[in-house]
């Protein structure tokens, strides 16, 4: 692993995320994308595939010499599953183009009805605001190296796990077991399958790539669908591995927050996630 | 303080801020609101009260009977400053209303130019989706009762607080100085000052009302733009008091997250907000 920042978004490799995530103008402010069924996990695509499709469209809105490449903050709000091995078409809107951010919505339609509602604030993570103030008080989790951990195949959860070819996902031993953990916390590392490393547009996809950290808690708890995710990109990730930890830290009523953190192979925090979800009313827990 | 729980929304007694944020619709998904000056932190009104304009418009989408009046999820995009005293127009738009959540969008403009972009999700959270699982990891914090709080009167901010004549606001003394906290964190007291218990609206408020907690460790660092601001409202709050706590997490080339917890009179977790903000080039720290 290599601790060096990547210095140009150009050298990025141009992996399966890219050339799946691509969106097409067709004019008007639209795109039209291929959503694959290569992320899916169980029927449906992945909600940060979605969102990342989501996240290709809103780059190209506002003045491209601007460099908002990377997305500081996007919500996405989960409407309805989306359906991979169909066309989608992604509606946008330039919310404004300011100096130091761009802010726009998309929406992803598929068989004329919307699957999700994104808004997002993007920018330059490059550096050089001029303050060198620094402050972090989330560390990354203390765990073992990739080599000792889980791959996760997703039949403990009951699903198929078609995302598992598109990322390399390994989650901390002890918290890899439905019910191992009071905390409801899951550890684990996560990297792209093809070798392509990571880059702001891949963390917003790995924020949402985890099993449910309530699963480590209450057991198999089936679909946990999403409401609303917000992930904020803090930095640029170095290459290699991200460090993720997720946490549900209130259940109520059927509905939970979960937060996670990401951090990248030199230990750096690259982004922050929450997300609402619903337990649903026929969720097979306490198995 | 009761620890009662309010059964109906109806109960709330009408005060400042429910005819403050009152919208008239003027068809079309089109709103009007006089945008009240009585809300302002030195020449501008608080975020967190242009938010709730915002979701008063976005309460009134989708289907009355569905009961959807209760915040889920709401994250707003600062684009402009607002401005007291002058009407204001909310665009809005239905984007879903399902049985469970109604999720909608809105914009605030004055003079022709949008100020803020808000996403809301809503949903009923009077109880009953039938799941009894509950946990929760985040306690109020330990600090004294408000009567040994300090009140805030902005001036070591350098900004007069118009706000203050709505909110009454009481800082843990230890917090409560420039410079006072290396952990950048900020605990208090809040409520409104006409005596309007608080509700669900009123709790978007709330977590954009405290001054940003950075001010705790850097000191004056003069006004802190928010770029975007999610809360997730969890819990209708019972009568009085509300506890906040509020966090800067992370501070990196002149952007900050800061992550928040509201705590009702019970000590329940009512709400939990993240936002992104940042230091101004010109930010006068370190005095």
């Amino acid at each position: 692993m290599s601790g060096e920042r990547k210095e140009d978004m150009e050298d990025a490799w141009d992996g399966d995320f890219d050339r799946e995530t691509a969106v097409q103008s067709t004019g008007d402010d639209r795109f039209e994308a291929q959503v694959s069924s290569s992320w899916n996990i169980g029927d449906n695509p992945n909600g940060g595939y979605l969102t990342a499709i989501a996240l290709q469209a809103i780059r190209q809105l506002g003045d491209p010499r601007a460099g908002h490449v990377d997305p500081l903050s996007v919500t996405t709000h989960y409407l309805r599953p989306g359906s991979g091995g169909i066309t989608g078409e992604v509606k946008t809107g330039l919310i404004r183009a300011g100096r130091t951010v761009t802010t726009g919505r998309a929406t992803l339609i598929q068989d004329g009805k919307p699957r999700i509602e994104a808004m997002a604030s993007m920018g330059d993570l490059s550096g050089g605001s001029g303050h060198d103030h620094e402050m972090t008080i989330a560390p990354p989790a203390d765990m073992p190296p990739p080599d000792q951990c889980v791959e996760r195949d997703g039949l403990e959860q009951g699903v198929k796990l078609f995302i598992a070819r598109r990322i390399d996902l390994r989650v901390h031993p002890e918290t890899a077991a439905a019910g191992a953990s009071e905390n409801a916390e899951t550890l684990g590392w996560i990297r792209f399958a093809d070798g392509r490393e990571p880059d702001t547009l891949g963390l917003t996809l790995f924020a949402d790539a985890f099993a449910p950290s309530i699963f480590t808690r209450l057991g198999r708890v089936g679909w946990v669908p999403t409401i609303e995710l917000t992930t904020h990109v803090r930095r640029r990730p170095a290459p290699g591995w991200v460090q993720g930890r997720f946490v549900t830290e209130d259940l109520h009523d059927g509905r939970m927050i979960e937060d996670g953190w990401l951090w990248d192979s030199t230990g750096a925090l690259v982004a922050r996630s929450r997300q609402l979800a619903m337990l649903l009313p026929d969720a097979d827990t306490g198995s």
